[in-house]
């Protein structure tokens, strides 16, 4: 998410001064005097100041910007009146600056070098917000009517590649983790966050070194590998990996990561109805993960804090709350992958479709 | 950006709602009851309606969830009323859906499925908004107030590699381009999108496999790939690539990937002190590109319609312009490059400090 350097500390004002207060902000330097303007809603505008429903936030952009002056020094107090940036002279091209000035290595290697002090963000109950890969705007409430069911029927040969191959898999997974659906969740995470990263980076080279725009297509496949590796966070708190799975791991990213590159790169049309495919079996797996719990053979703990947050669930949230919103996660990606290779199906290429951003 | 369905549409009626009216929007469906508790803001405590000055934007996430009724279909108009998505019959694992029902291949091929209608935004003066790979709330204003001086004084023997690759690499460049930078900043662009790009991507592999929190240094170096791409879908505006132009960019790419990729799973720490040397020449041409248009010599036209909305400049924007704010930009990814090496010579792991995110 782009914002201007002063945007974050803004945005921390206004979380402050908005309400329902889910967030606070604690240290807030000061503010650009023309981020005085702030909003102030009114009260009978706001939605009901429930956990579960609409909070509502306000981003003003800085004008002028506000530059941070403190750096992030690992394992050192934070600086927090001191000025660490030192000033350094305009340099021609031939010289170079000697000593300290310019950030020479040393003890204050950081301190010495722009860094930027990180917001501090708390929660309406006074806790701080602890999560460095999501931010507060960045969270959401996953939409559970989406139709689970849907299915794309193979009708060519590619499809029918895309199809068989993927029910293949299933029976070496299945007799590995049988009806163990935590540990599964969390080991095929780090399998399904993969395509997403690997389509986004070959999109992203493709624009590059043809000069042409992408659509909206880079953001939305990386916002999708984002997502499952967000599903991974969450359920590493659940299950937590054993050495020879973690060793198993390792070697099927060895194996997918360079398989569904090239994969990618001959066919994108495959790739993607592969992975709407494997998105189809991902939904029928948290359907029986859901069996499970229901009948007590897997324990609905608590809902893991991570997953509290990025969801937006109630702090009451069990581990049930968790999988229903992944799963309808899946059935979104699904739903992006089959449409992407129904793109390439009729000839064309992503960008000429506006991406489906956004969404989950 | 993750918003839920709902998000977006909301966000589109709250920015109708909203002013300064830099945005609104055309067609909006209905909209879920609950979204009606819009922020109307006190006329008093907006920032003045300059195109230059903050506009306040605001966004609340749909309650409920609102699903999309229409598809995308490339070609063929797109559907408004009839409904679109077939009603799939719940199936068991072993039933497979036939006919039409499920999306079969065809001429409904897209519109069997369920695609996302784009939502249509238009911006104040009742233009639509063009842009797919990014929306109003992604933009932002440059910091034009940081310190383009700022150098990294190499130290130890890997910052001097680093630093005398970078050195050694400027003389075929600046022979081959001479003083033509409008055609240098289009085709280096496309390289400086890359680092972000293949770092984001090994971090995210390294957080799947080792189950391991990415201290927002994932999404950090996604952002500044994704910026250097939109600096070069400025210029392309500006200058147009010619036929042998595009064939060294491929060639360029393909050397410069996989010897990146490489360095950057060999010493992270090299690679991104590197990319900051890089940065830091990005400056000085950048600079040297301003000259250029100042005494004349590269004619000052007006800034492409695509760097207006992207960093929020004012209609009568220069070319001039774009070069300060990009040069900003260069700036910013050069601190956070050298910022991400010193990490690494403190022996420390990126995810240790927190990711300077959402500053360019």
């Amino acid at each position: 998410m782009m914002m201007t350097r002063g945007g974050a500390k803004v945005a921390s004002s206004l979380m402050k001064a908005a309400g329902p207060r889910l967030f606070s902000t604690t240290t807030i330097r000061s503010l650009p005097h023309e981020a005085s303007h702030l909003i102030k809603p009114a009260a009978a505008d706001l939605a009901p100041a429930s956990s579960m429903s609409g909070w509502i936030w306000t981003r003003a952009p800085a004008i002028g910007g506000v530059r941070f002056k403190s750096t992030v020094t690992l394992g050192e107090k934070t600086p927090t009146e001191e000025e660490t940036t030192e000033a350094v002279p305009k340099k021609t091209e031939n010289e170079s600056i000697g000593g300290d000035a310019g950030g020479n290595k040393g003890e204050k290697g950081i301190a010495s070098y722009w860094g930027v002090e990180p917001n501090k963000i708390t929660k309406e109950d006074g806790t701080e917000w602890k999560w460095n890969c999501f931010r507060p705007w960045e969270t959401y409430k996953a939409d559970l009517t989406i139709d689970l069911s849907k299915h794309h029927v193979p009708t060519t040969f590619l499809d029918r590649l895309a199809y068989w191959t993927v029910k293949s898999l299933r029976l070496p997974t299945d007799l590995f983790f049988q009806r163990r659906y935590g540990c599964r969740a969390m080991m095929l995470e780090t399998v399904a966050a993969v395509p997403g990263m690997v389509g986004g980076m070959l999109l992203h080279c493709k624009s590059l070194r043809r000069f042409e725009q992408s659509g909206g297509w880079i953001k939305a496949l990386l916002e999708e590998a984002e997502n499952e590796r967000m599903h991974l966070m969450t359920f590493m708190e659940v299950a937590k990996p054993k050495w020879y799975e973690r060793a198993l791991v390792i070697t099927v990213q060895g194996v997918f990561f360079n398989a569904y590159f090239l994969g990618y790169i001959v066919s994108p049309k495959f790739a993607h109805r592969m992975v709407g495919y494997l998105e189809e079996e991902a939904i029928h797996s948290y359907t029986e993960f859901l069996k499970e719990l229901d009948n007590g053979n897997i324990e609905n703990g608590p809902a893991p804090a991570i997953a509290i947050d990025y969801w937006r669930l109630p702090a009451n949230a069990t581990l049930r709350d968790v999988v229903m919103v992944v799963r309808a996660d899946e059935a979104h990606h699904r739903d992006v992958n089959h449409f992407a290779s129904d793109i390439h199906y009729q000839g064309r290429e992503l960008k000429e479709a506006p991406a489906p951003i956004g969404y989950h």
